[in-house]
């Protein structure tokens, strides 16, 4: 090599990263490129870089810069939207190598790590230093804290704490031109200029790599009341909400609501559950509190219960009394593997207002059913936050059947206000109905934030936003 | 006028406005420029503009932005940081027409309000509807939402409740070019892309002019427990905070301390307050609980209390054991204009590690100490979230003075990784020292944002972002 070559990115990769660090060829193929449930085959990228530090993400983007690179980066490739789908001509960054709990600060209730560490690593870590961290979600083994921030993951307490951004106290990213934007604060309180983390939280990893975060702990509960009850109607279901919200208060940590349908496939062989209530009433919720006194929060909780027994808002009821109780109940809010009864199926993740929820919900299901009398509408959700999901299955089907049923779920959400992306996140997939959430002026001020932040749109390119129209 | 004439300005706006809500002259130099303790004149702006809907401030705007007029947003004027101080060539545009309540609804616990309503009318309108409004600090009657939106204000109840960022379900602003971004959801949950909010929220009316918003409406409070506490060291306060962390859990609304100082100057005469504790001890904890269980919320309380004082953290403590009891312990706290006994004298607003506050405190007390004898350096705050307040009063000086004050306030921070700004913002007095807690990368950063939204430097100029010093 003479002065007067260029070295080729991945000669320039070649000298940042070790050999064991940029894979190609077959060590690529046989990673994941997403999600089981989305289909993909491996990742098609044209290498995957795995950088251990923070400067080594900075050179990897740098170099990626100077040639114009587009990049994917990669966390646990647990999303649900095919963000991660890396085709041939994209790099796959992957901070697989930056799992590390840098820090767990008991006093200032913040522990920092690395990017790449499992959302569960994350958990446990809290746990040991007599902490909580408050996110919580199925693919704790796999996802990480990084995709967590960078898709704003919610998740089954968001009712209590929030979702991923609340979490966030401090945050380092990475720039498209490799600029480190780092703010490793633990202080819940900074209005010293614009909160930059922002713009990285959420933002599925178009804006800047995350690679170090600093996040909350919370108090450990040491009471967990548990109950599952049987709705006759939404009305009562929006009483009971009520009722839980004024006397558990801030405790009240999960409201989760399993229509019928649901209901009926978890607690029908050949799914393990047994049936705690009578299958057949139109809801299901199930409600927990998460308190700090033990010996009190008990009788707060059967209370709360009762009063709305009485009330007439709860046709039948079952309180944990156990902890095995307590897992017996989240085991079939949990079981969508019951799911797979009804494959080929789609997963949906939407918002709404609650007023709104009981006609939304039928006219997805009357939709769905008068095009296909045979067809499932299975509904479940984390209702307490305005989120239901849907898993909808009509048998095989094309590319045209696909887009039938997606309209039908993401069309009727314009006339509420709903958002076609409560906690998934927009990625490929949902570009197309993007427009019924945001609206032009939205989706335009989305693009001038890209074109700030990567003007030569290699972050994730392609992602979230969808390519102008006028531009075919 | 002829059609080759370009109209001014002032001929634009009274098209768009009614004349009683385009003030000019001596109605202008009649209004404040600021907050009384910054110490500015009347407003010096060319005109102020009064909009009375969203539509009126896009054209206002517009109109603006058409002819390269600089704007100056003014909510209750009641920022700290001289953000509001316009002079003669900037516009005032004022939205203290717009203070409705347009929506308050009980089942998605959100309230819509146009920006110009003041914090206390949020808090009313959310209390007759049987919820609270979390946020709460002492310019209530006149801070409007806008204000706080804009700031970010964090206030007394932040450990329980987050700042206003957290309360902001929904979202409306007017862009420098007068373009709508209108988000008025009412939902918890929305990936749908970009979260555009957090871009006005917390940059002090640089990037966009608020409008709207839609907030977050919690369950009201039916039991208050307030304590204060006399301890021993900062040892026994970290240890104190970590009991009321653990057992009063998510009902822990505040934890404010008072050092011997303040204690001292709110508990003489002619301060009204009695002193409840005895002076002398180094500090003081103003501990309240909030919660939803008023007849065993008590309990938990005092035992609490009582475990604390068991293990010998606690020199000495009262319980509020009436509401008027509960009162007298606020208004110690909230006592500060007894600050006007040692003026003049200026307010600082600091966070950092909760650690590191002992060595900061005392360095900041023996750097002014030491070249001021007599000075006197009063200290207090939200030490829950990190956030500490000094009130420095060492008799008349210039600006040289000033600066002299500013540096030992704000130079040991870097130390420290804390922050210049908790919660009042930098508007233009704390530009210098912005330095000390953002790095160069993170201040290009937010330059970029700026001339992404605000190309041609028109909404609140020269406010936030320091001048960059290659251009002198």
């Amino acid at each position: 090599m003479t002065l007067l070559d260029t070295p080729t990115l991945l000669e320039t990769l070649s000298r940042i990263l070790r050999p064991e660090d940029l894979l190609q060829g077959d060590a690529v193929r046989a990673r994941s490129a997403a999600w089981g449930w989305t289909g993909a085959d491996g990742c098609q990228a044209l290498a995957v870089a795995r950088p251990r530090t923070t400067e080594q993400v900075a050179a990897v983007l740098r170099a990626c810069h100077e040639q114009d690179q587009p990049v994917v980066t990669h966390g646990g490739v647990t999303g649900l939207v095919k963000g991660s789908v890396a085709s041939t001509s994209e790099l796959v960054l992957s901070l697989d190598r930056m799992t590390e709990i840098e820090e767990v600060d008991p006093l200032e209730r913040a522990m920092t790590v690395q990017a790449g560490a499992t959302l569960e690593s994350v958990q446990q870590a809290a746990r040991t230093a007599g902490f909580c961290y408050a996110v919580d979600l199925g693919a704790r083994g796999q996802c990480t804290i990084g995709g967590n921030i960078a898709t704003n993951a919610g998740g089954n307490n968001v009712i209590r704490w929030g979702m991923t951004r609340q979490q966030v106290l401090g945050l380092e990213a990475v720039l498209a031109d490799g600029t480190v934007i780092s703010d490793l604060s633990t202080m819940l309180k900074n209005n010293a200029g614009y909160d930059l983390k922002q713009l990285f939280i959420g933002t599925e990893g178009t804006l800047g790599v995350v690679t170090r975060a600093v996040l909350r702990m919370h108090t450990l509960p040491t009471s967990f009341n548990t109950a599952l009850l049987a709705l006759p109607d939404y009305a009562s279901m929006h009483r009971v909400l009520r009722v839980a919200q004024q006397r558990l208060g801030a405790d009240l940590a999960a409201f989760e609501v399993l229509w019928d349908d649901f209901y009926r496939l978890v607690t029908t062989p050949p799914a393990q559950g047994q049936p705690p209530l009578d299958q057949g009433f139109p809801l299901y919720v199930l409600v927990e509190a998460q308190g700090t006194s033990a010996d009190r929060d008990g009788e707060i909780f059967r209370d709360a219960i009762l009063h709305c027994m009485d009330e007439g808002l709860v046709a039948d009821s079952v309180v944990a009394m156990s902890s095995n109780d307590r897992q017996r109940l989240w085991d079939l809010r949990d079981d969508v593997e019951q799911l797979a009864r009804i494959a080929p199926f789609r997963t949906f993740d939407v918002s709404l207002p609650l007023r709104s929820t009981e006609e939304y919900v039928e006219r997805v299901t009357r939709r769905i059913r008068s095009r296909w009398p045979e067809g499932h509408v299975v509904t479940f959700g984390h209702l307490g936050d305005g989120n239901i999901h849907f898993a909808i299955g009509v048998g095989e089907g094309g590319p045209k059947i696909v887009e039938a049923i997606e309209a039908a779920v993401y069309e009727p959400l314009a006339d509420y206000g709903g958002s076609v992306s409560a906690e998934h996140g927009v990625g490929t997939e949902k570009q197309p109905y993007l427009h019924l959430t945001r609206d032009a002026a939205q989706i335009e001020l989305m693009r001038t934030l890209k074109g700030a932040l990567d003007p030569k749109n290699l972050l994730n390119p392609g992602r979230v936003l969808p390519p102008r129209l006028d531009r075919g």
